[in-house]
């Protein structure tokens, strides 16, 4: 297996989904089990009320999660979300959207990941909090 | 509280949540306590292999779902999702997606909803399974 | 593979499940992809307020899981839990309780199930509402 | 609002669960949103293969969810489960489980936890991991 970069992992997950080129995913870090991805605001996704809507939260979860699949195992196109629960926390504020996922446990069937999310100012303070199962290919 | 029709949840939808509109959202029935939503294929939504992704499959169940609670309850915009769980049953084929959505509890503090997801040419065979939570404006 | 009859599938579980045997779990009836399971009331699983715990529930709703799946595909006595979510819905009545699953998806790897349960005298008000996965053997 | 010990909270639980006292359950620590709990071992609880059943481990989950939100907010005896998500990562060894909870997001309305379950020689490889949320009086 070839590890991939962060620019690597974002490459290969904006190709295989079509909405993570809409929100201008950014993925900035992969660690061993660990990945940061990044929504950069656009005024376009605010609610009325200020705050980004749940699908881009949602898809940036679900890209992160690709995205620390990716960094654990390399280029695994098969890799297929089989659940994912998501629990939010706080109206995200206007501007970026950070995630940081991590694998809990990588098995021979499937990775389970966590995934929290916060905006840019305010890490302390979770918009969301996921997890989630990627079921790999065997 | 006034009785909302199916294209008037589909406007308050589109008007509140930007990615509705990306996705061509449209609002097919509401019922006491159901919702039925449709996201029309669209070529760009397609990952490799030929499936519709997830970010598309969880946008339509959280539209399902505020679908069916705004049909319930007359338009409450400060409803939110406050939990989200799905399973991912099965690729979905390139074709429109369908959303049923139904409400399993309505109670003062929150609506319990679920919906079951399926691909427009095989309605037994569902792609996702997703329950969640609306807490209510008190 | 033997089709297992309710009393089969009972027996099962609670050699298998020592805390079914606490609870006197019942199966009463294992159809294709569905499985009804009861807990008879008993007072010392009452708390304060006069409603069952959440872990009679819960092991209920994992008890009917497994009786779906064992219906379904016979002794498999390697298939495990891997993820299970639940919804509370309303107190349950200080009566029998019971637990309604059925598979919702049938895989190679894993089945997806749904399980409603239901104070006994009233089954139109559900007290739970939980999805889950079982992993398959391969 | 008086600050409770372990043992109080211990106490607590035990009279409110009575599946609490069959798992002979401990409070071992209360922090500012933390809370350790532990299951000794008993042989009762093991299944075949010798693994502690499932419904040991979700009333451990609950019972810690339920520690560190008295813990946090003092004696809420109306406070309830609204939802509970675990994710079963490897087969409990025959020995004592423990449970970390602590509360991510404490709301006005609800208190999201998280809990990480582990054997207690084993602490680096959980056996299940849990989210859910309590609903608090108002």
């Amino acid at each position: 297996m070839t590890q991939l970069t962060a620019s690597m992992v974002e490459q290969v997950i904006r190709q295989g989904v079509p909405m993570a080129e809409d929100i201008d995913l950014k993925v900035e870090r992969i660690d061993a089990h660990f990945a940061r991805a990044r929504v950069p605001f656009q005024a376009k996704m605010v609610r009325p009320g200020g705050t980004l809507s749940g699908p881009v939260i949602m898809s940036l979860a679900d890209a992160a999660m690709y995205a620390v699949v990716l960094g654990a195992l390399g280029k695994v196109e098969m890799a297929v979300t089989s659940h994912l629960n998501i629990n939010f926390l706080a109206r995200p504020k206007p501007e970026d959207l950070i995630a940081d996922a991590r694998i809990i446990k990588l098995g021979r069937r499937q990775a389970v990941c966590e995934v929290v999310l916060f905006s840019s100012s305010d890490e302390d303070n979770p918009v969301a909090h996921v997890t989630g199962a990627y079921a790999l290919p065997m």
